[in-house]
């Protein structure tokens, strides 16, 4: 299957999700209800709890690195909206009568890739790692949670809607880019190879959600939308996807 | 001056901590007026709003190197309230029509001893670490707040007075004294050798504050305050100060 290149290879496999993505866009499609997916409320408020956390991990060390007194003051909102989401998952996990540590213990192995990977970069390319995953994820888990009941669905939304990253990211990266020649080849090797570390992580919480008899085939398109976005995302940092 | 060994000759001098403090404390000093000192607002508030930023890069760096989930999750809302007193002496800066980044920069250097000694230290160091500084020098600039603008005076005690640190900060501490032979005996060390530090950051904001004619021996009794605090938050921990 085409897709367990892109999604099981790991790092090597990146170069693979440019030459298939148009392949895999150009079939004829049909665009997946997230409404049939069936998200275990706890199971997915865990999982998105802990993504918030990397998350929020990965900025605190951005933070803490930044080359500038103005990018840490920034970074630092960006840090508090990730913890934010975190903690606001959090507390929907308590209303829900389940222990957040318990609940998102299982899905810390989903994330080790990413957070190798986030261990390994320099500042920028940490930047573009924190933008790039959050940017995939965030989506990702809010069309996801349309699945979930009516109420906690709107709640879970309005969570995960807060914006407030990607501004500081895209300041920075920006303007590094356009200062620091040859940056911008470095950034899009490192962007193409976090691609499958990201949807490592939504087809684990996919897989999770899907009802019984649907198989890997049905959920293809929604990798496919997020790659076009991630595309989108990168082309709008002058980045080649 | 005595005092100058305690304040400016850094982690050797920590010993006369000590040594001295029986001695300040058995003179008859009367208790300083926090009112009669005169911060300027606008600096008061960049000093205070640095070190809240100092203390979320350590908190956030005791997140990331936990040694299991349940104190990550912990030391995440303990993070949380360090930047939430952050951003809310930045909004202060803001609302005073300063720009929080320039306001800031001058402050830098006077936490650097202190941002020195949490780079290197352990899990366990870095959390005493923060118990420590924070618990010092949030009640310090409680305080100095009191010579304020009695408006803006109220908005920044509210700030300051969140609490939310201390509890996982002592839970993890304790347990772990509790369970690692030796340990007691380090930190108390580690401890010791962080009150030059802190000491170093409170006199500097205090300094700022006096009005003219005032001597360094005015301000004595304020540190004599500071240290006594300090004694109990070890002694609560069962470490000798």
């Amino acid at each position: 299957m085409l897709w367990d290149v892109v999604l099981w290879s790991g790092r090597r496999g990146a170069r693979d999700v440019q030459r298939i993505r148009p392949r895999v866009a150009s079939a004829a499609l049909t665009r997946v209800d997230f409404t049939e997916l069936v998200p275990e409320p706890i199971s997915f408020l865990g999982r998105a709890a802990y993504i918030q956390l990397e998350a929020f991990e990965a900025l605190a060390r951005a933070v803490t690195t930044a080359p500038t007194l103005a990018a840490k003051e920034g970074l630092s909102s960006a840090a508090g909206v990730a913890l934010r989401k975190h903690h606001a998952l959090i507390a929907e996990v308590r209303r829900a009568g389940a222990e957040p540590v318990e609940v998102m213990a299982p899905f810390t192995p989903v994330t080790d890739e990413l957070r190798a990977a986030t261990a390994r970069a320099d500042w920028y390319e940490l930047l573009l790692t924190i933008h790039i995953t959050t940017g995939m994820l965030d989506d990702f888990f809010g069309r996801l949670a349309e699945g979930l009941p009516a109420d906690l669905a709107a709640r879970v939304r309005v969570i995960l809607d807060e914006r407030g990253t990607d501004g500081v990211l895209k300041h920075e990266l920006e303007r590094a880019i356009a200062e620091q020649p040859g940056l911008a080849d470095r950034l899009a090797l490192w962007g193409r190879s976090l691609v499958g570390d990201a949807l490592l992580i939504a087809r684990s919480a996919l897989r999770a959600a899907e009802p019984p008899g649907r198989g890997d085939d049905d959920v293809e398109p929604v990798f496919t939308e997020l790659i076009a976005e991630h595309t989108r995302r990168m082309d709008a940092l002058g980045l080649t996807a």
